[in-house]
């Protein structure tokens, strides 16, 4: 009885993204369809820490809903894993404050973003990972990278269709870039993010990378706020939201 | 001109295995619309090292076929993969003689198994490795593989429906089980496989691991020519042909 916290994973392959819509698979819809058995057909609402697009991975996503049932938090993981789908899975249920809101409560989200940085495609990551073919000059990104660091407003690295009103300003803790073979793996952690933020940025990166863009360049673009000096927005399939931090 | 041969590689997940039929998605599908594609509407047959059930993964399988055109190497490579969908890619393209065949000249074959082997799940494994919750002593896994390397008539670890006709004894160089981390790798290469023959192997040494079999117990199962001794097959997505040599 009360709130319920629920970490939850998801393969964002064969989703059409987090939010709810009429006729299309989505996360949103499988867990509220699962919560709808389980409440006798009783329809309960849930409230994530935010949405992802169609394609994005969750390692460790947060949602809250209520429930008028009391059951011992252990079994409801096991109820819901065994109505959820294999690419949707339940890792931890607590109780929550009546007052805890999985999206207004969020103190720091981590996302990471995986590029495969190989000249030949590799058809077990296509949808895990950003083929990207071309030499990249690591270090010049790292460099680019730590200027992202700390406060600042990010309207250039948005992107325009955003519906966002209100500050485009956003502090990120760490902005970081590692390869590993042929794995390069960036990882963002901050106070929050705007729509499409770190695939904009990993693009940006990855023209430094190449020498297509001087990492000098990007505390400049940060200043102009114009998101139309930007390249490509990189694909959905290399990004997972990592973690939710309360 | 003359006899190709080609290297591939497949994701499984979404493929009804391997040999055409109507109205599902094969690879041998796959690949023969894109060879049509290619020589104007003429239809070429391929034949490869052996077909994969729907689900089963692959490293790298061999196929040929004979084409009237007489294109660079490089070229078949760049326009056969511009062609396919990104679960399936051509990895290499050589000139074969005329002499040659994908299924008859085989010598040997090399699949691996992968098991997950965690408590929990793991989203992102789902459609790549088996999950198996339970604890395992790898060691007594370990020594009842060792008992299957060699000539053996292998009709115990067979499918009942298989169809093969003739000989049952099979060859096999190399049976071995190592643990790294949560992931457990069953590495089989051999002269030729049967039917399931992998997948009834593995399911078998999950028994031994969980002590429900003694590992001693191999040596007489093989003699005792009988597939309703053994227990279930394990499912496809773990499975990967790894390799075949000619």
């Amino acid at each position: 009885m009360g709130r319920i916290k629920c970490v939850i994973s998801y393969d964002g392959t064969n989703f059409s993204g987090f939010q709810i819509q009429p006729k299309t698979r989505t996360v949103h819809g499988e867990l509220e369809k699962a919560l709808k058995k389980m409440h006798k057909g009783e329809p309960i609402r849930i409230h994530a820490s935010g949405r992802t697009d169609t394609g994005v991975h969750a390692k460790r996503q947060t949602i809250h809903f209520d429930t008028p049932y009391d059951i011992p938090y252990e079994n409801w993981k096991r109820a819901l894993n065994t109505l959820l789908p294999a690419d949707l899975y339940v890792r931890e249920v607590e109780e929550a404050a009546a007052s805890f809101h999985a999206r207004y409560d969020v103190c720091e989200k981590e996302y990471r973003y995986y590029v495969w940085n190989e000249k030949e495609p590799d058809v077990f990551k296509h949808n895990y990972a950003y083929h990207f073919p071309y030499t990249l000059d690591i270090s010049a990104i790292q460099s680019a990278c730590k200027q992202l660091e700390g406060e600042h407003d990010f309207t250039t690295f948005s992107s325009a269709k955003a519906t966002t009103k209100g500050s485009k300003v956003r502090t990120l803790y760490q902005v970081s870039c590692s390869k590993s073979g042929s794995e390069i793996e960036f990882i963002f952690r901050g106070s929050g993010f705007l729509y499409n933020m770190v695939r904009i940025i990993v693009g940006a990166m990855l023209d430094v990378g190449q020498g297509r863009r001087r990492q000098e360049d990007i505390g400049r673009l940060l200043t102009q706020k114009d998101r139309q000096l930007l390249g490509e927005t990189v694909p959905a399939q290399g990004l997972y939201l990592w973690n939710v931090k309360y």
